[in-house]
């Protein structure tokens, strides 16, 4: 369960413990979430993640993975500015391979811990445009994931779960509030100062989504 | 270029030079070794990566990730003894996700560096059976990439390529010779002391390809 902290993959957890409790997943009661601490701008988002996890008592484990060795993001390369929301095309906050190497770390976690599958609360409707976000990435990580891994050789590859992927974010707020996701905890500016910038494309999103679903952000 | 430090991927890196002088690539001059600090046992290739990419001048990156956070291999978990040669399966020095993450990484660093190609040293013939060594593993990454990158979406993919991915060890061994590779700089040993160990998969395969190629080992 790949866990940033934001909106989205918080419900995504509720979404997968919610599936879990059900009787859902054959490994039963295991459930880890896997944070990236990825040298991005908004590094305060890992100890929202931590209070996600916790709020669940859900195991978390933080991954630290450099990105700025190489930058190519105004989130991870101090010299590009976050714009304000807005603009067309794939904007400057898009991290290179970004979910491409999550996922891949994330697979290679399930397999090693032996765990059936690996959510991912990436959605395409209202987000900010990046390529690794749509369902067609998605579907071929999966192939390729089960190429690579040992399990996937052997029969039963690990499962990818974006349950989200074609959901609006409005949508993705009204679940949030049935399910009691802990939506005061989580956090999803890209500018990363303590209280949201509400001017960057995430916070944007973030607020015409609740205006939307007609709820008020807790984390506002 | 990934760069291990082992005779395959020097011979790779030798092999991607030779593309680069007869003018094969678009970016002309720049090419650029990258290595992974996954936290292997042994360790020590690194050295000899810096040593291999020093010795052709090339630019060296080491990125550091770590694997042994979840293990699952011998080469990642001190608690695994690794293997004399032989055995049938997938061994297990096999790391899960490995080439998927290293892989990843790399068309990440491709793109923020805006470098047209990606070479990698698998070989699927003399190997020790490892799922994410095979050809079909590779063409599957190549679409999932093109899919992740923004760069694949603007229809310019990076590319991948694998020159010695049907070749046997021999004939990687004869190509080195060829090519002037400094084998003498290169490490195989998958228990990472000072000297090859001649008893692990790594080692023995190695050996059995000297020997076939009717050629010396500069390394022992």
């Amino acid at each position: 369960m790949i866990l940033s902290g934001g909106l989205d993959s918080s419900v995504c957890l509720a979404l997968a413990l919610a599936h879990r409790d059900n009787g859902g997943d054959s490994d039963g009661e295991r459930t880890l979430a896997v944070t990236f601490d990825y040298g991005q701008r908004h590094k305060v988002e890992v100890g929202h993640a931590a209070a996600v996890a916790a709020h669940y008592g859900t195991e978390h484990l933080v991954v630290p993975i450099d990105l700025r060795g190489w930058g190519g993001s105004a989130l991870t390369d101090a010299s590009i500015a976050v714009p304000s929301a807005g603009g067309n095309g794939i904007p400057v906050t898009y991290v290179p391979a970004r979910n491409l190497i999550f996922l891949s770390i994330a697979v290679g976690i399930a397999e090693a811990r032996q765990l059936d599958a690996v959510y991912i609360g990436i959605n395409a409707l209202d987000y900010s445009g990046y390529p690794d976000c749509r369902p067609e990435f998605l579907a071929s990580f999966a192939d390729t994931a089960r190429l690579a891994l040992k399990r996937g050789v052997e029969g039963h590859p690990v499962e990818l779960r974006a349950p989200l992927v074609d959901k609006s974010k409005a949508d993705i707020v009204r679940l949030a509030a049935q399910l009691g996701a802990p939506v005061h905890l989580t956090y999803s500016c890209y500018r990363g100062g303590d209280a949201p910038c509400n001017d960057c494309d995430s916070c944007r999103i973030r607020a015409e989504a609740f205006l939307d679903a007609g709820l008020r952000d807790p984390a506002q």
